[in-house]
């Protein structure tokens, strides 16, 4: 595994708009096509039109489902055969395991023992070996497996085909905007290693080209706007804390930065205060559960990060796998 | 307002298919099509196959706007200039507030003192002119509003034109059904005065003709069992209690009775922490927060008080507009 701070990636080697096409054709068997919701009530109190795009309804629970489908849904037969591996201990953790039991390919997915045995037994549940290894030891193994047992690495972001999946969130967010007669002139997303974000933006660039997009972040886990104010990728070193754990990874993934540096309008972060008051407006105004590193996005429109005054924005509501008690203190928290 | 307990209706008088039918044309610019979701985790638990509605994703938070959008909408002229009358502290009263605004009419929202603040004002921010007495006074103050200003009373649910709207959910559950390669054996609907329930067997009956539907009670409110029962409209007296506020009600609607009598499968009940149970099923395997009332179908097949196994069951959630400590509480309760 080489991690250079230096672009890994030629320009030709990137995806492209027609590689989300591609990805919105593979997966739409194992995909749900997630609700654009909007609250006359919100709208008018900011003057604005807000469209979410709920895929925490997502069957696994989240937006990773798409780009381990279109992974999973790419691989040659031969591939198949020797099956997959990958690293999680949450969203990517099960979408990978849903996908392989379900596309008849075997994957083990490797967990750090700090993870919450909820997830680790629906991974299991969907089928997944699952390898459970101190965090340290995370990338070491699964790359020990991949080489050991021939199988093929499912990177959660820094992956051709899981970029072009993520992008089909943006195709049909647009078409569905249409249908409501709404253009989308600001989208919002959710960001960690920057797969969702490059994925719309390329899903963006032929559908909507006037939409400026913007990556949100969790307070202390700015690799994004670290990155672009660097120019290259910057990760991050342990010790910030975060109940967005969703986007609180240390890496910056290369192949999504490659595509967001030319085209991102900017970057915002978001407290834990905020991300919390969000999943509270996401249950009252729209009946939906959200875990918190899914309502970082949310929660810069209804904290006036960018004002919604006049425009329409559109915020992607990535997941649902929060922990219940957790999901419990945020209500309480008025 | 006459309230007999023998039918009051002739049976050339009830809505049919076609209404259903009309409906969905007159309301769908101003409802969402919910999606139609399930949880392969939960299906394979459960060995079969559970569709949910999602209705609490709905723009005012509940099924009941299909209800209020198809009566509002076919109001003549002369009706519209006039306006509307509803009684009301709940899901109704945000339905039939929100159409009027936008359907060039003015509603009057008639709710008891002990309504919660935040609802009676999210009523009073839809345009609607908010009237709150005490309970015991709530009818004959909006059947004097209705006589003096002229306006048409817009029942929750015993209303030809309310039972044609929600019978909506029913068309559209059938073809996304369809289109999941889906038949529904089993629809399970929550149930209070009985619209809801009288309108899905409305449009069932001509799309899904073998679909058996159950009505799903609170325990302690059980007007349906104990109508079928009796042959003839039982209402209840005051005393039970249930966290199920939104079906808690004491009247059985006479029409949707009418209806419902001769074509429904059975009933169940299910207790306070059996909806509680299902509210925190629908936030982890869905992604979806609903309201207790909303819960006692999902409840019913959790409980397995109908085996799913081998079989294709429909659930409605019919509503979100929980008191978000109520949510809370229900969480943190396992």
């Amino acid at each position: 595994m080489s991690r250079t701070n230096t672009p890994d990636f030629a320009l030709s080697s990137l995806p492209a708009y027609g590689d989300v096409q591609a990805a919105a054709g593979r997966i739409s068997r194992y995909c749900t096509e997630t609700p654009l919701l909007e609250s006359p009530f919100l709208n008018q109190k900011y003057g604005g039109r807000l469209l979410v795009k709920a895929e925490n309804l997502q069957v696994t629970g989240s937006f990773k489902l798409r780009g381990a489908a279109n992974r999973v849904g790419a691989l040659t037969d031969d591939e198949r055969r020797r099956g997959i591996v990958a690293r999680s201990s949450g969203n990517h953790g099960l979408a990978v395991a849903y996908c392989a039991g379900l596309m008849g390919t075997s994957a083990v997915v490797v967990v750090p023992d700090t993870a919450p045995a909820a997830k680790t037994e629906r991974i299991a549940a969907y089928g997944a070996r699952v390898v459970t290894v101190p965090m340290k030891d995370l990338a070491a193994v699964a790359a020990d497996i991949t080489t050991r047992e021939g199988r093929v690495l499912v990177p959660p972001a820094d992956d051709f085909w899981v970029v072009s999946g993520a992008g089909t969130v943006a195709l049909e967010m647009v078409a569905q905007a249409a249908r409501l007669n709404a253009r989308i002139d600001v989208l919002l997303t959710c960001c960690s290693g920057g797969g969702l974000t490059a994925g719309c933006l390329l899903g963006l660039g032929e559908t909507s080209p006037a939409t400026e997009v913007y990556a949100v972040e969790a307070v202390g886990f700015e690799k994004m706007a670290n990155s672009l104010a660097a120019g290259r990728c910057i990760d991050l070193a342990p010790g910030s804390h975060s109940i967005c754990d969703a986007i609180s990874g240390l890496y910056m993934a290369r192949l999504p930065f490659e595509i967001i540096r030319r085209r991102l309008a900017g970057t915002f972060a978001v407290t834990d205060d905020e991300a919390k008051a969000a999943m509270r407006v996401a249950i009252s105004e729209f009946g939906l559960a959200i875990e918190p590193g899914a309502a970082v996005a949310l929660a810069a429109v209804l904290s006036r990060k960018i004002p919604l005054h006049g425009r329409t924005f559109a915020v992607t509501l990535s997941g649902r796998n929060a922990d219940l008690d957790l999901t419990a203190a945020a209500l309480r928290q008025v």
